[in-house]
């Protein structure tokens, strides 16, 4: 491709013609490299099988497997020269498999195409690609769990638009994104086992006449069983659109927990200290943290939701089987899963080292009248007030404290006599905010102890 | 909202000022109406459970009970006059409860906020949606079994590229959108489960201090569990952004079907006749059939995934808790699960009315030396040749055809030995379509018995 | 469409069988009927032409134009029946002629098609909503116009990455927000002028061979000429979604600005006070102030983006000429211009109303070492340092300054020659954040000079 | 970044803990080193500016001059070592200048950022991209030009529906993607003029004190004038986001033109031959063209507005000025440049190299009645007939020669009186395909003479 090229103009580009244009548009060894194992270990299953089978003989089929270990190492150690000319990864190693072994290379093709074939390649790559998701997203998760253990009780405002509502801990909102991220847990759980099929032996498109044993390459892949329609499963890729279905839920989450990071890491607010090695400072001002793994990763949902909608807008309206718009399939997924395992990498170590202001944190959860719901619970509970009424008095009394300039437990029983002629002494123990937070123990409640039971049953979940 | 104003220009639109553009933009009663049903299940168990742990009274109860009934009645009788002044459906629903059993209904908001009940009411919503997506999906699977059963062994060419391959049969091409379809029924499915969790009870954010019993709901409203972390259950819709994702996937392997269904109904292709039901006329060309209700639903791709992308940018970056941003959520998802379910139902309509044209199918299947690949397997099984070796050989044999104007089946013995010697004349019984297509017996391949054992397999799957 | 129908389940909307499901998907009345107008207009211009050709006499022309009038005051005053049998705008409005006219009805279709009929109603609105954009955003930029020249000189951090950086004034942000919409407005205004070329008269997609003269109705209807090729005019929606991107930008700066808008709202920033008109409150807790207007706003992105990818993905790979696919273009256009009139209209009167906190604005401006560029650039004009150099110097200032827990200008001219001997008293003109900002005379610099002379400007071209 | 690694899981991956992890994520040398020649160029009319102003001297300003052309001759031979803990371009050049000349190095970064320095590479980078897809937007039009001069006359099926219509000109339906690609083709050159203005000078985000001539540097580096205000100048990004909305659009109209070259090249169209430069063959099926590079000009759409989507999304909500997800603003548009560049080009070679089929062409145009409109005007015209009433006319005759087996030329005037008394012979002039498309005369309409006209149009306006 072009990438490399930089500031060519379009004229430049393309000087030596119709040939060099053809061939950046048509060749994906610039980056279908990216999938030699698995088309190596797809290969010498599709071997295996062809022996076992005896469609070739052990002797070549001990041959092809052995030669394709060669070109492996080969490629791993770097030594492998990848030709354009070639045009993809399978051309590339078969090439190479018959410079090394020679003619029983020819035979390793019986009974395939390279419409199956790239199909499983991309199929053993997605799912290692779900399981690091997997791996990655379990991994930020036990870093939210000692964050959220360590602060179980530290108290903190929660917000609705950004406004004060009602004090929770620190713990409750960690255990928030423990949810979150466990549902995207299991999102990519339930995408791998539904595309765990095997396509080896769909051959074209249309099956094959040889007397093949799909469930025997299907099993040696892992796979859990093969493809039921050898149409469906050359032309589809929705297994890959649900990656990033996925991916794109998982960012979207990561973006909300970045973007509290920066408003936290603020002057204004300094609820948390993030470490130096998800910042970068300012050789001006040595003070200064910028937040920049938090940005990033709050900016990572973009590239992964556009892969989303690229291939999306590349499947829609294409005719079966295979046509070559699906070429574009490989790089947006490549991308995606880069990028959302390098979020959450980031992420998890970020969480590991940041700090939770307490002080700040408290303080600013005592402000904003945040009792006032415990207080107006308190009147239905114990004055048995219909809540609507009980609002209503409320609201008078935080309008009074603020006419007074001082917060709700400042207020003085007379006082709020003044405003219901009912209430009693027994309302202080309401209007503090760790009483607030301890009250509130109903089940997934921001109550400590409703807290450290989630982290308790996250912990037994994940082993 | 300003839906029915036609072609106000911005200046007149808010002529009546800030009260006029904030109502314009902060009701919500024009959408959410949609959610009343939902909404008054919510709040008749809601009112059971107040009761059932001594919150509030029996009697205060059974007349809010009994009230919601009424309003319900009320709406479904289209005598519900709705108040864009009440914003929502929930306080709509609320001021009429209040005149219709006066006091009781201010203690039906106890231990209660608009945040935990809208996440319910949207839940309990899209949850009624997925379940008439895989209504709708099993009921055009079934319209496919159908086709597939009769059409088991029609021959029809099998693409890539939009050009002839290899023969395949009608069966199998129907049973390759019956594989995506079932995988999109499955995906439906684990949506389901995953967000078959009640938030009711988590309040604004943090919970109550009320002894409520937060299973009792859940069980009443067919949840599995309540949810197990407040903040989340009030401050996420990855269940609705997961719907959108579904219903994207689905809406693309729709989209694939219908571009064939229009490709095919073309003069030149003749593969199908649509029914008159689906397809309009023209009044000047009476034979000619426009394939318009394929057309749509190739098109319906564009909203559903519109949605997607307009939900999931308004959740990038919110901050926790609740946001007034995520208001947006319903109408994206109101109208993409009227248009999937739209082009579900139109689809199996279609797919139930259209005629397959046998004639023209199996014409086309024949032409275009489509058995080339049969005769290179032959080769490789006959002949022992390896398999790139059998290529080239096959490739003469077709030029040789070409060059004579005539198909692979018309080439003569002498003519194949001249350019193979060891060709003998077994070779003829793999070059009709019909042989071919019955030879490709590997699991999942488009033979007519393995066409049948598939259907056979989705039919007891269906029950 | 099937909006209406609150909750009914797949199987019940569509019970009524195949010609429910093809009606439902296949009328557009539901929503074209906001093309009324433009429809009638449109008509009148054509059969004036069809009279000046001679195509029709001027008797007919006569009868068609003053009976299209009295079908539109029929619509305008809500007595019209629109029919879905009648499947959309232009045939219920023909009907409709004929009823009123009689025979002379029949002759207005003359040498034009649905195809180049609703092209010139959907360009004619499109238009319309150009124009509507550009009002909007011109009365937004004056309202920002406004805050900039009020708070010329009043100083506020700048920010990367919310980390305070350096002092900017106030009007110097507002005018940031001018440029943008600046932008926005000539975006507008070129895709107006690229998109004003007159469909009518391209017939079906031929042209027809009636002696019409295009430039007369594209002439009547405002249009600067007739389209240049038939087959381009009735299959092309370019100029629909070059609005969308165009709205989809400019959607974006709202977006940016209204967040700021939530942040400086919150109890930790305090940098405005928005009025109580574009706020809600909580009846429990009075103070508090949800920007919901600004949240709204901020959203408002995801459905004017979604609309551009959804009609984007529905143009993707369509032949020409016109498809049925195409019909998916208007509601996009509709919501997303609603939407985008609305926010637009929104943030100008927010902007109008809020009221900037001069005392917490300034506070933090001068807090966080913010004045530490200007020390650094002192030290390369007065001492004549390399810049690089210069920036070491001022880091070991600030971490002195730091370690005192004091703030640049609270270092004592010892303390500054401790680091660098040459520093002399000079260096205090440069350390308030007034100096600061009032130095930075670079064009289009913050300077308060310079943000008067860019509001001149502004109030100049706008006129 | 992790693009090279193959298969490296999660785990591995990041091994290398936090540092690795971090550099991962936040360095951008390994692709804004495609800014190289840009990030020069501005450097040195920024020294060249400073000596003019005499904030550095001459001799200074000469040294950074010469020493950055040594760095870009290094560059552009390939002999530069880049760094991935320099971070960026930027540094990487000056920090290499700075071991090349030494101490005047440390004096370039002068009344500048890299705030305003990235702003500018990037938008001289987009800038040239511009003026690239207009030279190839061009490019594609002269060869469109090409093949409508040629076929100004050849008949071809003008579709709707895909579905046969009316009779068209093969020059006119090649003026179609004129008519679009002439829209794209100015929709860049007004991105380009309004994107025009030069940040270089907004230094990081509030201007300079340095008394800075920002014209010079402005007018230097091409553009027609400094930005207006520094914080938007180095916070906005709408410039790349219009150059991905013109280049989606442009993306768009190829993508419909590809569809048709996929269609047309069926073996049941047959419409065009592609050359084989621009298809491939298959080894076993030497016959078969598959119209590669068609079906990936198809898919292009797809990654271009996957990355308008993705750099849409990540400006959502950002809050002035700078903050690091703006970084991700690169990746996007150097991708979608390259390819849209790249589809230009292969479209304009795939037209520049294909024939139409006359034969096939014409034929199909004269199939299915396609000149019935034909004869429904010449009942207009000749007999006077109501419109509507012409169409019901037509409408029995193409029943009767359906009926019939034959199409409307081979009906006889006593056929033709059956249905309408007043037919007479003149009526057989219109009904062949050369007469239909001949008398469409009407301005922009497929008669072989308009098309000419438009054709000498479009080539003096490119002159």
């Amino acid at each position: 491709m072009t990438k490399d090229s930089s500031n060519a103009m379009w004229g430049g580009r393309f000087a030596a013609g119709p040939d060099a244009i053809m061939e950046a548009i048509n060749a994906s060894i610039g980056y279908d490299q990216r999938l030699a194992a698995q088309d190596i270990q797809g290969s010498r299953a599709h071997a295996a099988m062809l022996a076992q089978t005896g469609i070739i003989t052990s002797n070549d089929a001990e041959a092809i497997r052995e030669g394709l270990l060669t070109v492996l190492s080969e490629i791993e150690g770097g030594t492998f020269q990848f030709s354009t000319a070639l045009e993809d990864i399978h051309m590339n190693v078969e090439a190479r498999l018959k410079e090394v072994i020679g003619e029983p290379a020819g035979r390793l093709h019986t009974a395939r195409s390279r419409n199956d074939q790239v199909a499983t390649d991309f199929k053993l790559w997605v799912r290692d690609q779900m399981d690091a998701a997997m791996q990655g997203i379990e991994a930020l998760i036990r870093a939210l769990l000692s964050q959220a253990e360590a602060g179980a009780d530290w108290v903190m405002p929660g917000f609705t638009h950004l406004q004060t509502a009602q004090p929770v801990t620190w713990g409750h909102h960690m255990m928030a994104y423990v949810e979150m991220l466990g549902r995207d847990l299991s999102r990519f759980r339930d995408a791998r086992a539904r595309m765990n099929e095997c396509p080896l032996g769909s051959a074209a498109l249309a099956g094959t006449s040889f007397p093949i044993d799909r469930h025997m390459t299907a099993e040696a892949l892992g796979f859990d069983r093969p493809t039921a329609n050898s149409l469906d499963a050359v032309a589809d890729r929705d297994f890959a659109l649900e990656f990033l279905s996925c991916a794109s839920i998982t960012a979207m989450h990561l973006s909300r927990f970045a973007e509290e990071l920066v408003i936290w890491s603020s002057a204004q607010f300094r609820f948390v200290t993030l470490s130096d090695r998800f910042s970068t400072g300012s050789s001006i001002m040595p003070q200064k943290k910028n937040p920049d793994a938090a940005e990033l990763i709050r900016a990572k949902i973009g590239r992964i939701f556009g892969a989303n909608t690229a291939l999306l807008m590349v499947m829609k309206g294409l005719p079966l089987a295979y046509s070559k718009d699906m070429q574009e399939d490989k790089e947006q997924v490549f991308d995606a899963a880069d990028n959302l395992m390098l979020a959450l990498a980031a992420m998890e170590g970020m969480v590991k080292d940041m700090n939770a202001n307490q002080g700040p944190l408290e303080a600013a959860a005592a402000s904003g009248f945040s009792t006032a719901t415990d207080l107006a619970d308190w009147l239905v509970r114990a004055l048995n007030m219909p809540f609507r009424d009980a609002h209503h008095v409320t609201g008078a009394l935080v309008a009074l404290a603020e006419s007074k300039g001082c917060d709700l437990p400042d207020l003085s029983l007379e006082d709020m006599q003044g405003v219901n002629a009912q209430i009693n002494a027994d309302v202080f123990g309401v209007l503090g905010v760790q009483n607030s937070v301890s009250s509130r123990m109903s089940y997934g409640g921001t109550a400590p102890d409703q807290v450290r039971a989630q982290v308790a049953r996250w912990k037994e979940t994940l082993g």
